[in-house]
C-alpha cells in the first residue's frame, strides 16, 4: 500500500502546481462549501449549469462533477449534456448520486447518467451505491441504512457491471474497480454533523482525477487526503462549526509529504 | 413555565435520539447554513424542490419548512404541492414568509400558502407577520419596522383567525396560538449581523415539531434552544464570523439538561 | 490621497448609520457569503430574482449588484429588467462580469447589460474587464491571465468608452473613470483560497455607492476597506477557513477611524 500512499502525495503536489479546473453541476446546498474545499486544497472551481455555455466551460475544465443533491428537470438536462461533452473530450467525470434510492427521480436520473456519461468514478454512501445495482436498497434521506460490509461485494459487482470505479464512503471508505479493492481509513465522526462532507469528498476525487488517470489510485488518494484533514481538524475542534473551519485549514496546510506519511490505505 | 423548560429539554433529547428528517423548500441564501444548523443540533436535513419527487421526499420527512426568501413561480408551485402533501400526511409545516409585506408577490404567496397548507406554525419578524393580517405593515427588506409590543395583540388575533401558532421573533420572541402566549428571551444582538438567523430559527422549530405535537410547546422550546446557543456563543466571540461558528458549536454541545436549565420562557 | 482615505472613513460611518439596502442578483455559490459580508459591515442585503417582484424590491433597495457567476436565461432576463428599473430610478448599479471572456454567453451577456443598464461601476479581474473591450482577453475560469499593469491603459480606455468606473482587482486594485485613476493596496494572498472574494468586493462597492455618489471615491473606499479587513484577518489566521471567519469579523470591527488611517490609496 506504500505505492498508493506515495501516489497520493505526488498527486497532491501536482494539484498544488497545476491548479486543475474542476467543473461542478451540483446542488445549491453545498456550492459554497465545495468551492471552498477546492480552493483551499489548491484547485480551481467552476460552477455553471446553462446549456448555452457548457461547451465553453468544459473546454477549460480538467474534470467534471455531477451531483444530484437538488435535482430539477432543466438541471438534469444540463448534467446529461455536460456528461456527453466531457465523455467526448475524454475528461474524467465523478457522479455523486445524492439521495438515489430515496426517490425514484434520483435513482432513475443516476442510472440514466451512468449510461450516457460513463462516469469514471461514482461516489456515494452504501445505500446510494446499492440503489445503482437494481438490488434495491432504501435510502433514508442522504444517510446510509446499509453497513459498508454489506456493500463490499455489491460494490465490486456494480463496478464490474458498470465498468467504473465505485467509492462507498462511510466510517471507512471502500474504493473498487471490481478487481482492485481498497479500504481508506480516516475522517472523524464530526463529519456527520456538517453538511456536504460527502459532496466535498466527491469534488476532491475530481481534483485528484484531473492529475492522475488511474482512477483507483486517484480516488484512494483523494479520500485519504480528506480523511487526514478531518482527523487533524478534530484535534483542534470538538464541535461542528470550528471543525469545518479546521477542515478547510487542513486542506490548505497538509503537504504532499504529510499525506504520504498520513494516508491510511489498505487492501481488502 | 417550568413545564415548558422541561419539555424543551425532553424534545431536544428526542431529536438527538431520533434524528428527525426536516424537508426544506427554502431560499438559496441560507440553504447551506440551515442544513448545518439542523445537522449540528442532531436532526437530518433534506432540501428538494422538484415536483416529480415531492411525494417520495415527504414520505421520509418528519416535518416541512416552506421559506419564501428567494421566490420564483416554479418554486412557489413546488411549495404549494409540498404543503398539500404534508397536510394530507399530517406532517407539521412551518411557514417562513421572508419579506412578506415588502413585495406583493411575497405577501400574496404567503397568504395563498396559508390557505392551502394550513401551516402548523408561521414564524417571521413583526412586520412579516403583520402583513399576514391584512392590517398592512410595511417591511423594509427583511428587517422589522414594528416593535414586538405592537405585534402581540395582532399576533393573537392572527393566530386565532388562521388557526395556527404564530412566532414573532426579534429582540424577544413571542409564541401564541391565540390563547396561550409565551415570551422567549435569549439570543444576542450579533444575530442581526449574520444572514439566515431567522431562517435558522424556522428550521429548528420544524425539528422540534417533528418530535412534539403541541406546537406552542415545540416552538417555545425551539426558540429558547436557539436563543441559548446565541447567548453562549456570544460569550466566546465578539464579531459575526466567529459568533456564527460558535452558534453551530453550541447547537451541538447544548445538552437537554443545559436547555432545561437555561431556557427562558415566560407567560405574557 | 488623504481625501480619498478620509472619504472612505466617512462613507463607512454613513453605512453604519443608515444600513443601506443592497439588492443582489448574483450567483448561487456566493449568496450566503456576500449576504454575510454586507451584514457584517453594517449594510442590509436583499436577494431576489423573480421578475414579478423586481419593481417592489428596487423600490426599497439603495443600490443593485448584478453578478454573472452562474448565469441562465431566466436569471439574465431578470438582470436586464432589474438593470433597467434601477437605471430609471437613478440607483447605482455594480456589474460583476464573472467569467466574461471565458464563455461567449458571459461575454455577450455582460456587454448587453452594460448597454441596457449603464452600470455605475464594473468590477472584475483583468481578463474579465479586458473582455469588455472587444480587445479579446481569454479567461481561464475566473482567474486572471493578464497582469494588472497590462490592464491599466485598457481600463482607462474602457471606462471612457463605456462612461463608467472600472475596478480591476488583483494583487493590487485599479479604479478609474478614465480620467482619475487610483491604485488601492491591501488584502492578502489567502483571499485567493476562499470562494467569492471578488464577489464580496463587488457588494462592498455597492454598499459604498449607496452612501456616496462620486463613484471613484466610493469604489476606492470600498476596496481599501475590504483590503484592510483581509490584512487584519491575516494577522490572526494563516489558512483559509479561519481567515474568512476573520474577514467577516474585521468587516464588523473596523471603525471609520481605522479605515481613514489604514486605507492605502494612491494615484497612478
Amino acid at each position: 500500500m506504500a505505492n498508493y500512499r506515495k501516489s497520493a502525495g505526488e498527486i497532491l503536489a501536482r494539484i498544488r502546481a497545476n491548479k486543475p479546473v474542476v467543473h461542478s453541476i451540483t446542488n445549491y446546498v453545498v456550492m459554497n462549501s465545495t468551492a471552498n474545499v477546492l480552493l483551499a486544497m489548491g484547485a480551481s472551481p467552476i460552477m455553471a449549469h446553462a446549456a448555452e455555455e457548457m461547451e465553453d466551460i468544459l473546454a477549460i475544465a480538467d474534470s467534471l462533477v455531477i451531483n444530484l443533491g437538488t435535482p430539477s428537470r432543466s438541471w438534469i438536462e444540463s448534467m446529461e449534456l455536460a456528461g456527453r461533452i466531457a465523455k467526448d473530450k475524454g475528461k474524467p467525470i465523478v457522479l455523486d448520486p445524492v439521495g438515489a434510492g430515496a426517490t425514484k427521480m434520483r435513482t432513475d436520473t443516476a442510472r440514466r447518467l451512468i449510461k450516457s456519461a460513463l462516469p469514471t468514478v461514482i461516489r456515494g454512501n452504501a445505500s446510494e451505491v446499492l440503489s445503482m445495482s437494481g438490488q434495491g436498497g432504501q435510502t433514508r434521506g442522504v444517510d446510509s441504512i446499509h453497513s459498508m460490509d454489506d456493500a463490499v461485494e455489491a460494490a465490486r459487482t456494480i463496478a464490474q457491471s458498470l465498468n467504473t470505479v465505485i467509492a462507498v464512503t462511510g466510517e471507512r471508505d471502500l474504493v473498487t474497480d471490481g478487481e482492485r479493492s481498497l479500504i481508506v481509513s480516516g475522517g472523524h465522526s464530526l463529519m456527520g454533523y456538517v453538511t456536504g462532507t460527502g459532496c466535498a469528498a466527491t469534488v476532491i476525487i475530481a481534483a485528484f482525477l484531473a492529475e492522475e488517470r488511474d482512477a483507483v489510485t486517484a480516488t484512494a488518494g483523494a479520500l485519504s487526503f480528506f480523511g487526514l484533514a478531518g482527523e487533524r481538524a478534530a484535534l483542534r475542534a470538538s464541535a461542528p462549526g470550528g471543525f469545518w473551519v479546521g477542515v478547510l485549514d487542513e486542506l490548505y496546510m497538509i503537504t504532499p509529504e504529510d499525506l504520504e506519511r498520513g494516508a491510511r490505505i489498505s487492501q481488502v
